[in-house]
């Protein structure tokens, strides 16, 4: 490898260096600082952003990746027969697509994004706890003005350097699901929006949510859940010298270096297992970011070594959170230690606590939705994010189109707009693109479990022998070390043989609710 | 103010933001960074410790320091009535000793400092683990050879620029006690010397060690501590909104925002007061640091914001440690509260319990000493930093000599080394001119006590009141606001009335002394 090539990979190094002590300063700020320090945090913050910024645009980067790309095609030529790395030209073009992102923004539009973030979250805060959308509207109207702004500079530049074109909410969603268009999503969306509301209805119609199985409200101490939590990290693996569990309002996992991996979890009063279950989920996301391509030296400063899509990254914590701590071998196996760590056992039985783990009941709320409704909560939100930003949906009729298709989606109305179209923050910070990214988890998570199944047989079969580890190895060989090699949808249709549909995600869940209502 | 006094201000503030950030990478690193981190983390610091070289270093910054200096001449000039914010010749006076400071230093000479110190860390570990000096001998040699470097190029630094003339150990003592000589320091540890040893006897041949107290080594479960700790800082106007409490392996203090102040402590297996005393000391040092005239935005960028010494820092950490925290009226109102939060009473009564947290009985370590003896330590310390730096001693002779010193000070010999010249980290990073602060600050505690006294009435007295905050009141008035202002010894002398003397704290000691074998 040559000298601009050397050259290059220090720079990424410095700016992984920058981004790590700025995912530092946010896991700090979300676990230990005290409230008063956030303005000088968001100080600290800005002052790295601004040198990252630097880093990432400036022509003389710019020209350095392109000396790079000249030397290792130089190489090539005098020697055919030399060893590149593999994915060398993967990571060219990827940096490439990163700096053309970057560069192709009015720096002024950034100021003002920025801003309106910042103004926007405060007025949604506001406007949330007084329950009273016309306080927000007028900042999404202007998030949704700059979003679009952003989208058509963002769309000039992939055109004038040959990329491929996309629609406005398409060029928003790409950071999180670079190849995703709407026509695809169409594809996997509309089986959910056609099974999914009568599924809710057999399931309601049999009755199963009208009897609460005991145990679901039931008091477990901060000590015992904390000890519960630790256990289950044991058992998947937890090594203290490369990880740490901590606690934040809302849990999250990050990673502060190649070895160096951070989760954190919360207690909520009257919700005895959302600590447990959040920290399946958080784990999950931090056993794929182990597994990526990156420790060793030379990938953790180059893009091929990093998660490819929200959605691979998402599909991660579902497997662990649903797949194995909700399934019902688990729960069998874990029924005793939740009895023992309590000194009680107000489950009654084994199926008792089961069905507490998983209460299927369509709700307002999707952070506390089910499985079978979770798909639901995104397709509303989907619909509105088109139109909204592509279909010319004036903000002041939101509320009312929100209640509307939640009541055709889960035959529920919100009783305001605290419950609904204000209950998420990621519009008051213009994170319009994003949702979807959880659905396509839950899809991705189900053909990838069928996969597993058909070479090592059935995963409950696993978990109730407890060979969890064994799971981890099979998405250790085939899933994790695909870094971002391949997209996320290459990647589903490379493990699994096909691309990626609805139809594993619909029937391992009308299999799993049947199994509950049996029980 | 003019333009160049705010881009000053400007510079300074950006340093502040950098300077702060890596105390939050400090913080983590101790508090919930994992092992496997370090490196890593290691590279971010130095990533951050270069760009905070380079901001206090370069010469736009030299300029703009006279720039800011020549035009608050010239407003000054031009108006002798116009109003100007105190302390501004003070300020500048203090930016242009740390520019000197910095700047008289051969850039790899720094380099090579850095590179003894990682190195000398490894090889003191692994010569404590094993007790055998002669592993540590020839980096602390080099070590030393760097340090007399560094004070020669200071000091021709300090003499270019009509500076003071200060020995090679009055150099490097520098950046802890600004104004601290020699000479001064002798006439402050000489009636430490004489008079201590013979008050440890008398205390020994009066038999109070030889009943220990019942409670000394009781056993406080983790969640009793934690409680008891929680308490004390929330009775001494702990706010969680400003500050935090974390664990970590050595307890510290750490200000990371003008609003944003953290403690640690830890949980000793076998030291049951151990997390209690040292939340004590550490809070100590944070309220010094919330009480800095800092808070303003005007003053957290600029040095007169800052603590004074260490001497200062550490008198402030001693007050609350020894001073309250060990006093009999704080234990005869905590003795309940343990008693309460332990489910038990071990220690019989109060007075027994004041005992076990005030064990008198010389040791070998310097950590784990007690009022009686800490200063000893310290003094053995001083005398072989002076015997290393300015007077030859070599190397090989060191674990003799310390061994001998001790045995005259503390009439006790270490069984090895590790026991023994091994026990601090301190050389082994090169840290010479540091011990003597902790001496100072039992000093300085003593000597303000006596004036506060004077104010308040028995400190004992108000303490068995429960008027913690009228001390800490009264330090917030008479010694916290005063930041770097004035020197330490200059503050002790205004507070107090006189120059800092030992009396005042061997006179404290000899009454505690008297009051504990009388209980």
């Amino acid at each position: 490898m040559g000298i601009a090539i050397d050259r290059l990979r220090e720079h990424l190094h410095g700016t992984r260096l920058l981004g790590s002590i700025q995912s530092t300063l946010y896991f700090d700020q979300n676990t230990l600082m005290p409230a008063a320090g956030s303005a000088w945090r968001g100080e600290q913050l800005a002052l790295i952003a601004r040198q990252l910024h630097g880093r990432q645009t400036s022509p003389a980067y710019a020209e350095l990746v392109e000396q790079a790309a000249a030397e290792g095609a130089a190489e090539l030529a005098a020697d055919p027969r030399a060893e590149r790395p593999a994915g060398w030209e993967r990571n060219l073009s990827l940096l490439r697509q990163d700096l053309r992102r970057q560069r192709h923004q009015d720096p002024a539009l950034v100021g003002a994004l920025v801003e309106a973030q910042s103004r926007g979250y405060g007025l949604w805060q506001e406007a949330r706890s007084r329950s009273d959308f016309s306080l927000f509207a007028p900042a999404l109207e202007e998030m949704i003005r700059l979003r679009q702004e952003q989208a058509r500079q963002l769309a000039v530049g992939e055109s004038t350097d040959g990329g491929v074109e996309r629609s406005c909410w398409e060029t928003l969603a790409q950071p999180f699901e670079p190849e995703i268009s709407k026509a695809r999503l169409e594809v996997l969306f509309a089986p959910l929006r056609d099974q999914l509301p009568p599924l809710i209805e057999r399931t309601l119609q049999r009755g199963l949510p009208q009897q609460d199985p005991p145990g679901e409200a039931v008091d477990l101490p901060e000590p015992v859940q904390q000890r519960l939590c630790q256990e289950l990290l044991e058992s998947w693996g937890f090594d203290g010298r490369i990880a740490a569990l901590a606690r934040s309002p809302h849990p999250f996992s990050s990673t502060l270096g190649p070895t160096d991996f951070r989760i954190t979890t919360r207690i909520v009063p009257g919700s005895p297992y959302s600590a447990f279950l959040a920290t399946a989920h958080e784990w999950g996301h931090s056993l794929y970011e182990q597994g990526l391509p990156r420790r060793a030296d030379q990938w953790f400063a180059w893009p091929l070594g990093d998660a490819t899509s929200m959605g691979v990254h998402e599909s991660q914590s579902l497997f662990w959170e649903c797949r194995v701590a909700r399934s019902r071998a688990f729960s069998k196996r874990w029924h005793p230690r939740f009895h023992s760590a309590l000194g009680a056992n107000p489950w009654g039985s084994a199926s008792s606590f089961w069905r507490a783990l998983n209460p299927l009941r369509p709700g307002l709320n999707r952070v506390e939705a089910d499985e079978l409704t979770y798909c639901l909560h995104i397709l509303l939100r989907y619909e509105l994010e088109l139109a909204l930003l592509e279909e010319g949906l004036p903000v002041a009729e939101l509320p009312g189109r929100w209640n509307r298709r939640t009541n055709e989606l889960l035959g529920l109305t919100p009783a305001n707009d605290a419950e609904g179209c204000l209950q998420d923050v990621h519009w008051s910070e213009g994170l319009f693109g994003y949702f979807p990214s959880y659905a396509l988890g839950h899809l991705i998570s189900a053909q990838l479990g069928e996969t597993m199944e058909a070479e090592l047989g059935p995963i409950e079969a696993r978990i109730a022998a407890g060979e969890e580890p064994q799971l981890l190895e099979w998405l250790r060989r085939h899933v994790h070390p695909l870094g971002r090699s391949v997209d996320g949808g290459t990647l589903v249709e490379q493990v699994s043989g096909r691309p990626l549909e609805a139809a594993p995600f619909l029937d391992y869940l009308e299999a799993k609710v049947e199994r509950l209502l049996a029980t």
